[in-house]
């Protein structure tokens, strides 16, 4: 098991062709070399998954390893407003993985690469005593200066949301308890297995005037905390308009709320635009199909945000987040 | 022990201010954005370190660990005659490292990162079960086109080293086996420790015609074995002209000659040119008070390297390079 050569290994998963021509030099010298379009500026951002800490494999084939590792990153690029256009991949491999488990994690990778047109331009591949690690940088370009940040929500804005929340989080659970249902292949598992990032959605939003964007990779209530950290303000949102799937529906309201606000790895966007701003974008999303809902309001305060129902309104605190805090 | 708030760690490692204008978007948000300058291509490379595989705290102090961390992918943008400008940290961290040992990591990349004007602009911090990894992303700049690959040597070129070779393993060799010498911070163990990447010869290499060059993370013997292949000439070593520091010649010429082509982790750059620049190239190098030694010559063949001594040749092989050969 594991690799036994490191030099054929890392032939194997060398792209024999590249994607992009702003790639000048790639896999196999000491460092990447690529040009940035005039009038670009350019985004970076990485994303480790440790074994056993974020993900297992009786929940994730190899395949599926790869393709939501890059997806996060990807999504992260979305948030930005960016095009994602190469990545980096850093991986730390123990004895027990065999070399055909590893060519899949590089090929979910690819297939999600192949779909946003990026090139693998580098990495690094070590042996571990410890469990796997796989670490993906991406690299990405956003028109200069239009970079979107978490900090512009203003009192007044529309908060909204792509696409559902909990999926994820649900598909992790059957994936868990129900093992009879596991190879049926649910939307939910293939949502928590094969997460789509929301490229296009980034794409239509950064086009717009004034918006403040995250990804959710942490739940919903952790990213509009971000935002509302970020731009000084609260943000309410209506438990009633949160957007749910059908399918996640059938496990009952309140489980599929808890999912949605705090189980994270959605890879939806969560954000906010002026209510001047919303009915165009309602518009161009229902265009080209990609289902965006509000879900609730910002207004003036200090980075709080509340859950309102028609009796009560409850402020939402980050759970299920921070690494460290259950040990 | 351990990371007791995420949060609190990030905020404490995340830097207090910007070094570099072109930073849009730092450490905060989903990703980082910064802005190339005209003229210039994007060089990006990345590197994991792993404890008990690529370090053991009885070797290296966590302060080593970073710095060395941070000078390895240095040393790769100085190898493509590029500038350090950015760099991104991913940490997989176990619950036996204790925060001040944490925080001495990035005093160690940040202590680097201030001599050459770089900002830390992203990361990610997750817990492992398994040893500590800690991989480092750096991005850099370089005038258009003028990035050195290691294919550009030809027949005739001269082979040069800069610096002195096999100090770094000769400075582990003392960390393991001389204990009673270890407090006496000789230069070897200094070199060990806390390599200097060379970004000022490798911008003194990308002003002229036609180099190829490499740095020294794996042994000179290796490192010449790639630009042989990649550049398809042979390439002869000259066994007297190899350049030793005094320090490693008190443990014998055989040693030394060793731990020179084997040994890896120097951080020098070793790379050929033409015969007509080499003169030129040695008195720029003279100004700038660099040592730079012609060791050798590019002669027609197939990526083999050869060590010639008085009385015979030798071919030289890649040595304890494989990470995963040995198991």
């Amino acid at each position: 098991m594991g690799i036994h050569d490191e030099f054929s290994f890392i032939k194997a998963i060398t792209p024999k062709e590249k994607r992009r021509e702003d790639v000048i030099v790639s896999i196999g010298d000491d460092a990447a070399i690529f040009r940035t379009e005039k009038n670009s500026d350019t985004i970076a951002c990485t994303d480790t998954m440790v074994e056993d800490i974020h993900f297992k494999q009786e929940t994730m084939e190899p395949f599926h390893i790869g393709f939501k590792a890059l997806a996060a990153n990807i999504s992260d690029v979305a948030a930005m407003g960016g095009i994602p256009q190469y990545y980096l991949v850093s991986i730390a491999i123990p004895e027990k993985w065999s070399e055909e488990s590893l060519m899949e994690i590089y090929k979910g990778m690819e297939h999600l690469a192949e779909k946003y047109n990026m090139d693998l331009i580098g990495g690094d591949t070590v042996s571990t005593f410890g469990p796997l690690v796989l670490n993906v940088t991406v690299i990405g370009s956003v028109e200069n200066d239009r970079g979107i940040k978490r900090s512009s929500a203003k009192p007044g804005d529309v908060v909204f949301i792509t696409g559902n929340i909990g999926d994820s989080a649900a598909g992790l659970h059957i994936l868990l308890n129900e093992k009879a249902n596991k190879n049926q292949l649910s939307p939910l598992v293939l949502k928590h297995q094969m997460p789509l990032p929301n490229v296009q959605a980034g794409q239509l939003l950064v086009k717009q005037d004034r918006v403040s964007l995250n990804d959710i990779s942490d739940g919903a209530a952790s990213e509009a905390i971000e935002i509302a950290e970020a731009s000084h303000v609260d943000i309410i949102l209506y438990k009633s308009q949160l957007p749910f799937s059908n399918d996640i529906l059938t496990f009952g309201f309140d489980r599929a709320l808890n999912w949605g606000l705090f189980g994270g790895e959605d890879y939806e966007l969560i954000g906010t635009i002026s209510q001047n701003s919303w009915e165009k974008v309602m518009a161009e999303f229902a265009k080209i199909k990609i289902k965006i809902t509000k879900v609730g309001e910002v207004v003036e305060g200090s980075g709080k945000v509340f859950l309102q129902s028609e009796k009560r309104r409850e402020q939402l605190l980050k759970q299920g987040y921070n690494h460290f805090g259950t040990r």
